[in-house]
């Protein structure tokens, strides 16, 4: 993944009935660590109360063994997100805890709303007392707020009340439940191991922990897991559904089984239908690794070129790299990828790639592989142009750095400097895709919002 | 200070109008160290936002000169924490700050709410979400929930429903605000450093900044200091006084001015009391260091006995002091002190100590002062036995641990093994003080309670 | 790479006459990470002192700007080291820095000596000290005891005393100085940037800074750098050339050019040899990521096998990674690969991977390849059996777990439970090779040593 | 002690014969931290190897109980190092350990070398590697040159070539060897604990271990403690003795015996033999805490003038304490000293110092003092005034830097702005000692060197 990429906000995890319940949910969090490095954290719940360990970091620098040792409990719930810059970062780790009523209770959240405005300032006028700048804790306040009996209810209660994006886990000290918006727009899926109950955002998290798949959990479910056993239910509902069609593009791992479907056959499929429209007459077919691989074999099966590794990407950069005091020419790219010499030197290379929002670090990786003595560079993208904003989770930069928002194809080409350009079509990308058409949201190659937006919101971020 | 010394909550700063606000602040949070070292933070305002940094160590360890350099603004808050033991100490951490309806609100708190548990039902029944399990989010929980116009309206709101001991100072990102209850229990003090105001929980804090001292804040008086300059106003009140005696005894430093006098002219005059009351035939007179100094030479003052410094006290003790893994004997006094073989050595010792609260650190301390020689020894304790529990702030052991509550002064002098042992009486400890009698509470040796607690608040500390 | 793969110790890298020197080494060693994670550490010279940095960790732990701008100095050589456990591994972090006669002088070392013991009493026996249990001190130990003028000849006389393997970097206050072994068991090259010339162990590391390949450094060959330009001299030699083959198998990077050829074009030829060896009729060929990637594609262009992404890596594997308490089956393959399945189901599978050494990493992916629906699985390994052990700086499991020491292939195919196994042989292994099969150490293969051990350590590793 | 006080270095601890060897070396140094701060460390032997551990901080921030858990054996010596700058500090923590023909050996040093670069010359001629720039590790060098057959012969062998200050203790992995030298500048004591001997530089040390005070190590003594019991010769002499006065002025603590006499006594000897020369017509005496507190007693009992508690000291001041960027004034004694206000006020004061290195701080406390409403400031010195270097391991400022080596009482009375100013006299600090005058080494106050120094060493203090 380059680094002008989307970046989606977070995974969740939840299991219920498992003595190992804090360390099986870190496993199920490491598995997840590509949907957010910046901070992890896991809830568990003994029946009598719960216990919480957050902290800054990937997974496995967050947790000890004596740590998880401290994390008593038969169920447990975990939270990975994803970097930002900013100065409370610490605070805004999740789960986010909090003691009401009914007692303590803990949230998991993936995915953005889109009235938290309107929800912040009546719950301010209400005497509410704020501790991030976080959706997720706008839910636990309208849940605090509820006059219901059960913490199932006053879930349900607050979820009535929110609009957007959510799949997500809370815990208390007895109990676990989940919810997905009733548009569907992240994954979500339940898994069963033994007699634990495991819920979680994609499913290699379940194959970490020896866990079956047992299906997703439904656009607008609520279930509720504690001694009674399992228990779903419906309430929330929505004219259509909204999948979000980037998971399958770029952000699900491709060993996971979302949306109904295995990512990595969509992604194949995503890079026939690429070959199909946009044909190359070229010696060798490469991936921009990693996230692009599949689409590149597809690309390279369906065209007859022959699939070849031409960069090597180096997977110890960390999140403090340093940097030459004095520019040196396309860092950011060299101290990810390193050409292969050996094959590119003279050949004519189509580079499949998923998806691009800046062209920036497209262009420094394409100047890299001329450079590496490659005799043409045929750039081909497994979805459309990127041109606007996601209000539901997925942080694009800022709109005014998009380059299709403002940019033809051509355009593009020229700055990125290559021999050819080509996107795959959106009627190309929707028919590669499981389900019909409709089901999936499109909004940032289309412009079309399944779900309203408040207008400060979408001012705010066509205007950065 | 013994091991088994009462333990107070907490010392609070605050400064306004100074561009250096956060450096004073940490200067201030210094000099009261002794009030707590368990953990410290600063909260600082420019106007436009608050920032805040806090965490787990003294003052010197929490702050580094970069964190002091990001806390912009010229206004600051400042809280000095004590050692407790337990889990969650981190999210304890003062000064508390949360987001309300009028922006940002922080607090820090010395002394004790009485009347908690009936304040987090009222609130809770309200739909408040709980972050901590301190007193002091719970003021700010009732400020949001006011529906007065300013924030110090709110505040004094908020204020009027609170029961128990407190000095307080309060930030928002214009304001510095401060408050005592109107029994008065815990010291604080206003002071001047050219055109800033400062708020002090003692006058030592002023000294170090090189602030002159102005007044006490008076019991039941509001404190608003902002561009308008500073605001005081009294809408509290009570049918009393009720000073702690305790601070003058033990806590407060020497060298600070609280409740109108400097604590060491006090001091002074209970070890001159205490000479009268029970005189020994000793040669020398020693104190147990450093509380105990100034009461030992007014005792050697007033008895013509010869002050010797007898104990050398070891101040690199810290928090993770590690034992031998064998017993050895008396050790957790000989961490602290080493007696003076010439000092000791054939001589008949009076020691002079400010209290007892378990007896058992004196009862090796004496031991040790017996096997460095000492012919003789007389314990005098400048207070008399305590007897019963503190719910204003001052944080005794449970009461099953406290020596006088269930032992004669006679059988605690043999338990701690000593040729004598003297009490100052109450009578002689109030004709030392400043003010008069009636002002201070007294509660810890007589049981006499100034202000109603909660019944479930008092069984539990009762029956520990 | 699996867990049962042999470790080589050590990447080394050098400059001189680059301002940024220390930055570079920096990037020069994050690109020889694979090299070793185990400590890092750079040591810089301006002409009138050095300076060292080192630490425990990868490049990217142990050093932070502050670090790299406190290293001074228009010359710096640099070291990554390999996990090994042991309580003193701080103290054997590279480069060993030591002062004598001529002053300070900064040693990076790769490669094993082979009389150590020898060489270890002949100085214990001069009264020499010694810091650390590392070859490289030794090294240092004869340049001090020279009577030699210059460094560079007292460097000279050091390691006309030592046998073995070594590709070095040497660092005083004004020259950097480089070596390799007459046999050149390890790789070793010299590149260019501007007016600097560089050292480094595979070229991926001059790629990163933008530097040019100028070429090997030769076996035997010593190189000095300082102001009065770049020297090289010839003074060691060899009855023959002793190329680690294994570099080319596994070690080294695909995108590097060592020992006169692009890794990748090797490895690729392994695979395509390996596919005429050993067909299999299968449906795809995938590769146990990421050192077999290569050789998988040659094997499936070759045979015609169609090419997939089988198993997913994950990259996030720290080294504290905590396991569930309770044995979870197959879990340390599990936390490294996951099976693709929409990939796998159905399928009959050729698993390639570049060589076994204890074969129970491989049973466990084997049998979740099975797990995840693979009909057939066909193991094909692109080197032949590894039945010794090697004195030159491999560090292979002991002896007795290499399983081809003391089991046929058809008994380890029934061990790893597979379908089929086929081995290269090792004809076929040289006919990839560039350069004359002579050329190149096959020890590990065949038993045969090109170079004398020490019988005691011979004895010692054959015994383990 | 003021800033500009001399700092000693070191303060040494040896154990043999206890399970508990590391444990009580931890508190041994713990007890002697007052002669080093800046890093400690505790190497152990259990008759097979040595264990080490060493880090920057005070003792109970080094060690953990994990640490000392792993630091094995029945004997151990321990090191405790002065805060001084500079870049390598890490690297000079002791003890300091090699490896050399006879095994591991480590040293722990109080004392300076008189002739280290001469040794230094002689050792980098052989080829001796060096570590540190301490001259500590030359002994360990000379030892391993030593052709004597023990290890304890070769210890006497590479003493006899040194010349200088030395108290140390050496550790094998089955001996604790500890020396003296001849002069005895340095004080070491032995003790006793049921079956263990112990070491250490004072008193002190024992008596926090319960253990009993046996003798001094003698000047010029050599003791061997291993299974064979504790063996004592005498193989280096000197022409005198030479106790270093100022351990009984300032250094040792109070509550330590060296040199034959309680160091409390001794300094109370001092404060009265000031009174006689040195009369003032004063309110009350105090002292500058806590080094001068007893000979401040001493003081007052001979004046008659009531002794007080003037000044109380901050003990948590850190060492890296963060200074206001708007230069405060006095900061650096307001941070350590706040004057109590009560006893100061209106009052004539004397104070006693122990000494005077630089006079600022003295100059600023004065006017402390002053401001706190004294009417009169009479400063009272029990030593004479500084005038020269020290070459045996005081570690005094620069030269340059002595305030009475430039200037006159009356002129440093002016500079530190004071009513009078009164040393005490070289005859009359000699009497208050016990033993003979002429066993003292008085250098810095006479000039007169017991022991000759390298010329180069003499001109570099001097110059600086």
């Amino acid at each position: 993944m380059l680094d002008d990429k989307p970046r989606e906000a977070c995974g969740v995890f939840g299991i219920y009935g498992h003595k190992e319940a804090a360390r099986l949910t870190y496993l199920g969090l490491y598995a997840l660590q590509h949907r957010g490095d910046e901070s992890a954290g896991i809830v568990t719940g003994d029946g009598k109360q719960i216990r919480a360990h957050k902290g800054l970091g990937v997974v496995a620098d967050v947790f000890t063994d004596e740590i998880l040792k401290s994390l008593d409990g038969h169920l447990a719930i975990g939270h990975t997100r994803y970097s930002t810059t900013g100065a409370s970062v610490a605070a805004n780790a999740q789960p986010f805890v909090a003691n009401c009523k009914g007692g303590p209770l803990a949230i998991a959240h993936n995915g953005n709303l889109t009235n938290t405005n309107a929800l912040r300032k009546y719950l301010e006028q209400r005497g509410a007392l704020f501790q991030t700048t976080m959706d997720s804790e706008l839910i636990v306040h309208l849940a605090a707020k509820s006059q219901a009996e059960t913490m199932a209810e006053r879930i349900e209660d607050a979820l009535g009340q929110v609009k957007g994006a959510f799949s997500l886990t809370f815990a208390t000290k007895d109990q676990v439940i989940a919810a997905r918006d009733p548009y569907g727009f992240r994954p979500l899926c339940l898994g069963r191991l033994d007699d634990a109950w495991i819920i979680a955002s994609e499913s290699c998290a379940l194959d970490i922990v020896g866990a079956e798949y047992v299906r997703d959990v439904e656009p607008g479910e609520l279930i509720v897991i504690d001694e009674n056993g399992m228990h779903a239910r419906k309430p929330f509902s929505a004219p259509r559904r909204a999948f979000c069609i980037f998971e399958y593009i770029y952000f699900s791992r491709p060993d996971s089984r979302i949306f109904g479907d295995y990512v990595d056959r969509t992604r194949r499929k995503l890079g026939k239908q690429l070959a199909i429209e946009h044909p190359a007459d070229a010696d060798i077919v490469i991936a921009v690794p990693d996230a692009a691989n599949t689409a590149a074999l597809g690309y390279s099966q369906r065209s007859q070129g022959r699939f070849e590794i031409g960069l090597i990407r180096n997977h110890y950069v960390g999140r403090t790299f340093i940097q030459p005091s004095q520019g040196m020419r396309d860092f950011k790219v060299k101290i990810k990828f390193n050409p292969v010499g050996g094959v590119l030197r003279d050949r004519s290379v189509v580079v499949v790639e998923d998806s691009i929002v800046r062209g920036t670090t497209l262009r420094q990786l394409s100047r890299m592989i001329r450079e590496a003595g490659a005799r043409e560079v045929h750039v081909r993208v497994s979805s459309p142009p990127i041109r606007f904003p996601c209000f539901y989770g997925m942080d694009f930069q800022t709109m005014g750095e998009i380059i299709a928002a403002r940019q033809s194809p051509e355009a593009i080409r020229a700055h990125v400097g290559v021999d050819s350009l080509g996107y795959l079509s959106k009627a190309g990308m929707l028919a590669a895709m499981p389900n019909c058409a409709e089901n999936y949201c499109t909004a940032c190659f289309d412009g079309e919002y399944p779900l309203e937006v408040e207008e400060e919101m979408a001012k705010l971020r066509l205007e950065e």
